[in-house]
């Protein structure tokens, strides 16, 4: 790894208090960052890249951004590579139980979403 | 009352069962269509015109159009005047809890909003 890539900075990312409850609704008010949030409710870290989602490279990317600008998504780069998480401890902290209905009504009212 | 006004189609809603999780998170994730929702969970029904929201009459009637789309409210006409009430049996029965959760973390998270 080159000293470059090993200072690069951290993607930026608000901190638990400063997650704004209109801008985690109007994250996952998407159908795209919808899917990518309840993909990781499945799991603990995922690559950028393996989501199922049916969108260009570049659509996908700015959805991630507005899901981590949000605060709903943690990311981190390791190399070339860059691993997704939900912030789930983090946004169950600032708004109990809200990402959990949402994204349980979500499956509940289109369980074919996965397919 | 003209037999025009009379016969004025009514304003379209959506159905219960057509109510779409993602056009309700949306409908709410804007500061004043939020406060209008929260504002209508304290009445059964109130004249347009009478929020306490600062923003022009034409984006005020923008924001109403998005919530009644959305499903999160009813209007209806009478005479000149246009009432609104918010949809919450229809809401409860398509996605429980959904809203009172919302907004209850709304109101606690800024609790100013209504000074």
């Amino acid at each position: 790894m080159s000293r470059l890539s090993r200072a690069r900075a951290e993607l930026p990312h608000p901190e638990v208090g400063e997650i704004d409850l209109l801008e985690v609704l109007h994250a996952l008010s998407d159908p795209t960052r919808m899917k990518i949030a309840a993909t990781l409710r499945e799991t603990a870290e995922q690559l950028c890249g393996t989501f199922a989602v049916d969108v260009a490279p570049s659509t996908l990317s700015h959805h991630f951004r507005g899901l981590r600008e949000a605060g709903v998504i943690r990311q981190r780069e390791d190399g070339n590579r860059r691993w997704t998480s939900l912030r789930r401890e983090d946004l169950q902290a600032r708004f109990p139980g809200l990402l959990d209905q949402i994204v349980d009504h979500y499956e509940h009212a289109d369980p074919g979403a996965f397919r």
